[in-house]
């Protein structure tokens, strides 16, 4: 068994509310220390596969196709055993 | 300049249907080898702190004041040097 860390984020230059509202709230709050903020989302997906490289080949396919947009949004992952 | 890595993420026992709905997309477009899907979502914070000490208290306190629903989220972050 495997697990693969995914994390998908807005590429550079895609507009990012979310981030922008979170940097107000941190700001109101006093916080002058904090620079910036990115936001994403990640996913522990836990994949049965017999060794990494297929485990590896099914994370790619999985974030392409169902976990992130590739229209704006950028993926990274790492398979670990779990 | 430190960079903090922030993972906030729902309790055990707390209803995700987002992470539901993901794992009807996966069985639904063949993957059989998926077994497990957690969601979560990440913010990556620079923090302008003298010491790890200090970005690390800062940190704590963002997590707790902004960036988590303590009632239904968990957290965890790293802090390296940036």
């Amino acid at each position: 068994m495997f697990l693969a860390k995914v994390y998908v984020y807005y590429k550079k230059g895609v507009l990012d509310p979310q981030s922008g509202a979170i940097k107000n709230a941190i700001s109101d709050c006093g916080f002058e220390q904090v620079r910036d903020v990115e936001t994403g989302k990640f996913y522990n997906v836990k994949i049965d596969a017999a060794d990494k490289a297929t485990a590896q080949k099914i994370a790619t396919e999985l974030c392409e196709k169902i976990l992130s947009n590739p229209v704006i949004e950028d993926y990274e992952f790492d398979i670990m055993e779990a």
